[in-house]
């Protein structure tokens, strides 16, 4: 029972690891060069911080999701992974919002600030963008979902078990 | 010793309380309207789903920080406090992001994408909005304060205490 459940938590990390991974080669590999009319332009990630720092975070959590998979299962470092896991998670959230907020602006706009939507233009970097997104987005639950599990077999927060 | 303690936790989650509460009225109260040439146009915190999400992230989090003021200190409750605490500061972070990444693009603009900065001619708005992150950062960093002694205290990940 003890074995199986480590096999999910394993399981778990190394799709984390494959979804922060994957995020990070979609977006860095979304140059997309268009010419308008004599003006050759390229888009790509480095042109915005928000993005820049999406790919820093979730470089940054790739690395240590790959590191983590190697930890032994006795290590009494597996407390400190709870604190580590809750900063990154929150590291990988407010990078994928500031990258998702630049990305609505770049599909939608903005009339009152008179931002034109840019994904018309550059699609293919567009799609590239959303893909990195959902990928993040995937690798951001399933920290969540291993956060949630050691706050509970640790917390026991809806005190299910008997004291 | 464990008076002092909680009169600090409490002091402590009063101003995490008071910073997301003028995080709200800063940014709910910065509209400006200027005027170019026959064109009238008034800058607000509406017009970005992104600050709408600040405000919305802001407001939750200021109500659960006044309702959990008169919590008990001897509720069961507090052990599931420390599981909303930290779904609340992830709201809080990502949306604080979220604000950031616009309010980086109002100030500066992005060329890449020819979106032009506004903070020119809407600086009083632009304050407002600096004003209101600064004061959900204030609060993001106490509750994040909260939640690192919440931890410490209950899974010891330094191994500081003997066992």
């Amino acid at each position: 029972m003890a074995k199986t459940k480590r096999i999910c938590l394993i399981l778990l990390r190394l799709l984390a690891f494959v979804a922060t991974l994957s995020a990070v080669i979609v977006m860095v590999s979304s140059h997309e060069r268009v010419s308008l009319f004599t003006v050759s332009f390229e888009a790509k990630y480095t042109n915005s911080p928000a993005l820049k720092y999406f790919v820093i975070a979730n470089s940054i959590v790739t690395v240590y999701g790959f590191l983590v998979l190697f930890l032994p299962s006795e290590s009494l470092l597996w407390r400190f992974v709870v604190v580590v896991d809750m900063v990154l998670t929150m590291l990988l959230i407010s990078s994928i919002s500031a990258a998702l907020a630049i990305a609505q602006v770049a599909k939608k706009g903005n009339n009152y600030a008179a931002w034109l939507p840019i994904c018309d233009s550059v699609s293919k970097f567009c799609n590239h963008m959303t893909g990195a997104l959902i990928a993040s987005v995937i690798g951001v639950i399933i920290y969540m979902i291993l956060l949630l599990y050691s706050i509970y077999s640790v917390l026991d927060p809806l005190l299910l078990r008997k004291t």
